[in-house]
């Protein structure tokens, strides 16, 4: 089972953003993780549209985390961050080739597991994630790198 | 999130064998599901080594179920066959990249996700998939493929 590279970055990229205090450039978070700019900037972009991050062009632009970061639940930004939602196949009925589909009951049964998943993360947020010890840690990890 | 097509062939399979009578050859399969042997042959051999499948070589020789339906978990079967378990890069340390690794509480969180997932797998049989009104259908489908 596996998430996308795209969720793995888009929560890379927002445990940056609680972390920074203002505004931070693709550049710092593209260094801190050694991750391309290229790779970052569409999650960047999507996580504008998206509401997680505030971004702002030009001089004194930059990004900057949009909501508190308790406020961002992991179960439910993974889902929004998903870009291969299909666990199986069968889930997306243009590339499906099961002859089974449709009228298999595993199709249900994984429906109500991926529920599962995702409402266990999001039992924890963002701020799980970025306060206490931990956060710490990370913080001096990512802070650290030097430009 | 995507389970592997491992799995997905996996359950396949055992679905085929649950509703076949007496014994079947890879090339059965193979047709009712339109998927290469070369593909099948592995999961079979993998199924056969997990003891969910019974396989005997030669004249009158073929593959069947193991054990009931009703004993093999749609969870732990999946445990079994997924052939990429790191659910995020940060789970395998031979090719994790990312620099939290050890220090992120995103680890522990996905891990109770992933057991989340499981389990609530875990309330179903193949059994549950191939008996009752559901089950008549599948075999309809699965059978009917001209050889």
């Amino acid at each position: 089972m596996k998430l996308s590279l795209f969720s793995d970055y888009s929560l890379r990229v927002l445990i940056y953003a609680s972390l920074r205090e203002g505004r931070f450039q693709l550049k710092d978070v593209s260094q801190a993780y050694g991750i391309s700019r290229n790779h970052l900037a569409q999650v960047v972009h999507r996580l504008g549209q998206l509401g997680y991050l505030e971004t702002r062009r030009g001089r004194g632009g930059g990004c900057r985390l949009a909501r508190p970061a308790g406020e961002v639940r992991i179960g439910r930004l993974f889902q929004q961050t998903e870009d291969q939602p299909a666990i199986m196949e069968c889930f997306d009925q243009k590339t499906n080739t099961c002859r089974m589909a449709g009228n298999c009951r595993i199709q249900s049964a994984l429906a109500q597991a991926m529920a599962a998943f995702y409402s266990s993360l999001d039992q924890y947020t963002l701020a799980d994630v970025v306060t206490g010890a931990h956060g710490e840690v990370i913080s001096r990890i990512l802070m650290s790198v030097p430009s």
